[in-house]
C-alpha cells in the first residue's frame, strides 16, 4: 500500500514512528506492506519518491530542524498538486484543523477521493462541515473514507461503533470529548478558581494561549457533529446544536455539586428524538456512581446507549502524538489489511 | 446460515428473541439470513427441522411451560447426537457452565468443530480448560471458534481486542469481571457487613444460594484464564493463578480505604512478566480517580494497557438475558456476515 502523508507535524511524525515500529506486525498479522511515497508539509517542505521514502531519515531531518526538501527527492508543488499527481493507494490527511472553513484539508480529501485513493484524516473540520458530501464521493469511487482520530484520538471509538457493536441500534452517545476542559474541571475540584486553573493549564501546554475552542465548547461541538452524522447517518452542521462551555462554572458550584454526590463534566451528547437527531454541548452534573464521573484529567470517555446492551462506556486518551498517529494506523489496517 | 442452538435457557431464549427482532438488520447490514434448524435442551426437549424452526412458536411453548418436544418436529436423541447428525453451519453452545470439567459443553464443541461448523459459546468451562485444543481444531477445520459472551457478557471486549485494537501490543488487562462481588462491595460501602449484604443479594437473585463461585473468585478466575490465553496466546489453566475472593473484606477495611481516597474492587488481572504470562484474582484498593473505581453494582469493566494508547477502559454489562444472547449474535455476524 502506497501512502501519502499530508502534514508532517506531531501526528504525522507519530504515524511515521509507528509505521517503523509496527512494520513486522503489519506484515505478519494483516498481510500489509506499507510504503510512504510522498510527504507534504507547509513548513517542513515536501518529498516524493515512487521507490518509497526512508522514514527514519525523514524523522531525523525534521528533528534536527532541517527541511525535508533538502533531500534529493524534493517535491516542488504544494500538497494538492502532490495528491493530484501522485501514484498512491491512500492519503493520510493530518494538517491543522480549521473548524470554520475545513480548509485546506477538505480540498485535499476531495482530490484524493476523486483519484480513487482511500482516505484517513485526523482533521475535524472536513468531517464536521462536509461529512455527507465526502462520504458519498468515497462510496461512488468504491474507496474507504475513515477518520478514527477525529473523536477521542486513537481510542477506537468509531471502529467500536462500526465493527464491534454489530447489529445493535444506538439511541444515544454522550460523554467527555475535550481533555482540556476535563483537566480544568478536575483541578477546580481542589477549590481553585477557573482563572488560576486555566493559567496553569496554559503553562503546562494543556490549553492554548487563546483557549476559546476548548473552553467555549467548540472543539466538543465539532466532535458531537461528527458523531451525530456517523452514528445516525444525518447531515447535522455545528450550528444546529446548542453549545455552552465551562467559563461560567464557579468553584462554589463545583463544591455544591460535590456535596450532593455530583461532579461537573462538559458533556457532548447526540441522541434520537422521535424522527430527528439532536446534539448538544453543555456542562452537566454527573452522578459520582456513573462511569463518566470517574474520568480524570485529560482523558476522554463516551457512553453509548444501545438496544442490546444498555450502556457501554469506553474511556481512553483524547490526544497525544502516538495516540493520534495510531488512529490513522487503525484506519490504514481497515482499508488495506487482510485478516 | 443454518444454526443449532444447544441449550434453550435464559441465554438461548434471549438469542432467539434477538434473531426475531434483528432479522431485517442482519439481512440488510450484513447480508445474513439466519435459519435455526435445531434446538436441543436437556429439560425443555429438542426439535430439529431442515426447513427451519419457528422461533416465535418455540419461545411461546417454553414460556407457557410446555416442552419443545411436543412439536411434530421433535428430535429424539441428545444434543451430541443432534450435532453429529445435523446439517448446520454454526453451533451456538449455551449449556450451563461446569468450571471443573467443562462438560458437556466441551464434547458439544469438539463434535461441531470436527464436523466443520463454526462455533460460538457463552460457556466458560471449555475455554478456561481446553482453549488451545479447541482453537487448534477450529484452525485445522478452517472455521471460527468464538466466545464473546464468556467474558463481560455481550460487552464486546474480545472483539475490541481482536478487531478494534488492531496493530497494538497489549501488556496488561485488568478489571472487574464479576458483577455479584462488585454489587456486594458497592453495598458494603454503605456500612453494611458482608453477611447482611450477601443475604440481600441472594434474595434479589444477584447471588446464588451457594455463592462460592462468585465470592471466592472462581468465576473471575475462569475469565482471567480465558483472557490470558486469548490475549497472550498461552495455555494457562485456572490452577496456575492465585485466587482470593472477597469473604475476608470487612466493612472497617472498606471505610478505612475510603478515608484514604480508595475503594475495594475484586480485580482480575493478566499481564506479561518477562517471558511468562501471569494471572491473578484478588481484592485491590483502587484510587477513586481511576476509571475502574466508578464502576457501580453489577457492571463489569476492564482496563487494557497497550503500547499505542496507554490505557483504554471499557465498561458494560456483565450478565443478562439479552446482553448474553447478544454476545452470540456478534459472533454469528463475525462468522457469517459480509460488510
Amino acid at each position: 500500500m502506497r501512502l501519502l502523508l499530508i502534514g508532517f507535524g506531531t501526528v504525522g511524525q507519530g504515524l511515521a514512528e509507528l509505521l517503523l515500529a509496527k512494520e513486522k506486525v503489519l506484515r505478519d498479522r494483516y498481510g500489509l506492506k506499507v510504503k510512504v511515497v510522498g510527504i507534504a508539509d507547509m513548513l517542513k517542505g515536501s518529498v516524493y519518491s515512487t521507490d518509497g521514502i526512508d522514514l527514519a531519515k525523514a524523522l531525523a531531518l525534521v528533528k534536527s530542524g532541517d527541511k525535508l526538501s533538502t533531500r534529493s527527492d524534493k517535491y516542488d508543488g504544494d500538497a494538492l498538486s502532490m495528491i493530484e499527481n501522485a501514484a498512491a493507494d491512500m492519503m493520510v490527511e493530518m494538517t491543522y484543523t480549521d473548524i470554520k472553513t475545513g480548509q485546506p484539508a477538505t480540498d485535499h480529501i476531495r482530490a484524493a477521493l476523486k483519484k480513487g485513493m482511500h482516505v484517513t484524516t485526523t482533521n475535524k473540520g472536513p468531517l464536521a462541515l462536509f461529512y455527507r458530501e465526502l462520504k458519498q464521493l468515497a462510496d461512488e469511487k468504491g474507496v474507504r473514507f475513515l477518520f478514527e482520530g477525529t473523536v477521542m484520538s486513537g481510542t477506537p471509538l468509531l471502529n467500536l461503533i462500526r465493527e464491534t457493536l454489530a447489529g445493535s441500534t444506538i439511541t444515544e452517545v454522550k460523554g467527555i470529548l475535550n481533555g482540556t476542559t476535563n483537566y480544568i474541571l478536575t483541578q477546580m475540584e481542589e477549590g481553585l478558581p477557573y482563572d488560576d486553573v486555566l493559567k496553569k493549564a496554559q503553562e503546562l501546554g494543556y490549553a492554548e494561549a487563546v483557549p476559546d475552542a476548548d473552553v467555549l465548547g467548540w472543539d466538543a461541538l465539532a466532535k458531537v457533529t461528527i458523531l451525530a452524522n456517523v452514528v445516525f447517518d444525518v447531515n447535522l452542521k455545528p450550528d444546529d446544536s446548542p453549545c455552552l462551555g465551562i467559563t461560567e462554572i464557579t468553584a462554589d458550584a463545583i463544591a455544591d455539586a460535590r456535596s450532593r454526590g455530583k461532579r461537573f463534566k462538559l458533556i457532548g451528547k447526540v441522541w434520537r428524538d422521535g424522527d430527528t437527531v439532536k446534539g448538544s454541548v453543555a456542562p452537566e452534573e454527573i452522578d459520582l456512581n456513573h462511569p463518566l464521573a470517574g474520568v480524570p484529567g485529560a482523558t476522554n470517555a463516551l457512553t453509548i446507549t444501545t438496544d442490546t446492551l444498555g450502556d457501554i462506556t469506553i474511556v481512553g486518551p483524547g490526544a497525544g502524538r502516538t495516540e493520534t498517529g495510531y488512529s490513522t494506523l487503525i484506519d490504514i489496517i481497515q482499508a488495506g489489511g487482510t485478516r
